[in-house]
């Protein structure tokens, strides 16, 4: 049997496969029927993620959460504020972490994400090796960089290679990429990055790094990110473009990259049809080739279909 | 009393006066019951629009049509390919401009749009006119010409004040919009555009112009299009982007646009504050200063809900 992953890959497959979860707009009862077998994560009287059944069934019990088989919720009943709630958090997932019941938690990052309600307020702060239990939104800065920006045949773009030991071991990846702690500013985080990932001084960056929207989507997770499979991650990436000078060459600064290629647009394509990229890190790329007038109407035939999927609007409050 | 027009506006609410119609998302229960007040038109066992009861209520006894008010349906049931849904929808239209049923088809324009099936295949052409009697996609090229680009406080961008006759007369507009009509390219559909509203020579226009991907939204029609409110436009935009160089002047060449403005980044940004942007055009400029980093998440705080909602994804089948 031929593997899937050795096959051409059309790039709305590409997005198929980061932007997993269902719409409700072609079919809003199936769509209903679908969500329903989740559990809704409600804080502070907002959901803000979704959470498998099995994973719900864990928190039963548990002091602080309560879980409502008919309504479909599992609530944060504890905790006036965002501290306190934090709090529960972080005092539950510690404990759920030295009892093993959650694969995920084994990769504890000691690294707190925000969760946000409608008013844009934080409600709490949880460990982001926790935050795919739960299904809520997270945030990340990505970023790509390229030389010979006025000419598409003469461009290049700066590509890592995940180490092998990390979750997509060995797979393609955007220049700079990481997640956006609590209290974090996106370009800050972005900054950091560049240091830690691609050893970029942060003189060039902070004068050359221009941003260009976000990339967001709903993923289900597979068996490639580690841990359990089926729980969810709504994302939202900042996205940054920097051209670099010929002689300014990234190179790897932490354990994350093995090593850096200069690749160009044909072989970039190549690489994702080729479904080297990491999932997310793909859609990033498709973004970018949109922006730039690589990907067009003329040579992609799944265009309008692809520039909505990149920019799924959540159903949960955002930043 | 003060009018909204007069106030300032948010950039988010400039994208909600154009992607007006509601989300299924926040509420699928409420999205639901709102879209049963309106008949999905099945052409071919595809819903490519929808229709409202009182416009649907004319098709009640027209030959070719089948109005389900269980089934919440307006069906084409003549024609057995594209030629002949065609020439009835067509027959159709031309009779009821006639009668005079409908104010929209006073401006009947002799132009055919396309509307697609699941599979891409033309289903009909219809009078552009028509289109949103029956709230189907249609699809158009917009372009920002602007100098300057490598530094934004140096940016100007040309911007046309519609001229007083035409729907939405004396608001601002992008450099050269227009609809693409059945069988035509979206780039050639630009490229007739740019001469036939700014003059811009044929050859600049082709090696200049760079595509960016696309805008979409679901609009509800109010007063300011003229004829029925209420009707749907859901709207499809190929977007471009054209650097001029500083000696070449876009200059009205039809009776479209009264004059050129050429405006700096702040004086767009008023204006826009300002509602003098015809909607779509307004968030058009929105997507250009996401993709320029002119809005960043540093100075739009919604600047998540809006990219989102700038490629809305559209449950009709589209091009």
């Amino acid at each position: 049997m031929v593997r899937a992953d050795s096959q051409h890959k059309s790039n709305l497959e590409l997005v198929n496969e980061c932007d997993t979860f269902p719409y409700p707009t072609a079919n809003p009862q199936e769509y209903i029927q679908y969500i329903s077998t989740y559990y809704h994560f409600v804080v502070a009287d907002q959901t803000v993620g979704y959470v498998l059944p099995s994973v719900s069934e864990v928190f039963r019990g548990i002091p602080g959460f309560e879980l409502n088989d008919d309504a479909g919720t599992l609530t944060l009943v504890s905790g006036e504020n965002e501290e306190e709630r934090s709090a529960i958090i972080a005092k539950t997932g510690g404990a759920l972490r030295v009892t093993g019941h959650f694969k995920v938690l084994e990769k504890w990052r000691n690294e707190l994400y925000p969760v946000y309600g409608k008013n844009r307020e934080l409600l709490f702060k949880i460990e982001r090796a926790m935050s795919p239990l739960f299904g809520v939104v997270t945030y990340g800065a990505h970023c790509i960089c390229y030389t010979n920006g006025h000419d598409t045949e003469m461009m290049r773009l700066w590509i890592p290679r995940r180490a092998a030991k990390k979750t997509y071991g060995g797979m393609l990846d955007n220049t700079v990429a990481g997640g956006i702690a609590v209290g974090e500013d996106p370009f800050e985080a972005l900054v950091r990055e560049c240091d830690e990932e691609a050893s970029l001084p942060q003189d060039i960056v902070r004068q050359s790094a221009k941003a260009a929207g976000t990339v967001s989507y709903f993923h289900i997770r597979d068996e490639r990110a580690g841990g359990e499979t089926r729980l969810l991650q709504p994302e939202c990436q900042f996205v940054y473009d920097i051209e670099l000078p010929p002689d300014v060459v990234p190179k790897p600064n932490d354990d994350e990259v093995q090593e850096f290629y200069n690749m160009t647009v044909e072989e970039v394509r190549e690489a994702l049809a080729k479904g080297e990229f990491k999932p997310n890190c793909a859609i990033v790329t498709l973004d970018f080739f949109i922006r730039k007038g690589i990907l067009t109407v003329q040579n992609e035939p799944d265009l309008i279909e692809i520039c909505s999927r990149l920019h799924r609007r959540l159903e949960f409050p955002t930043m």
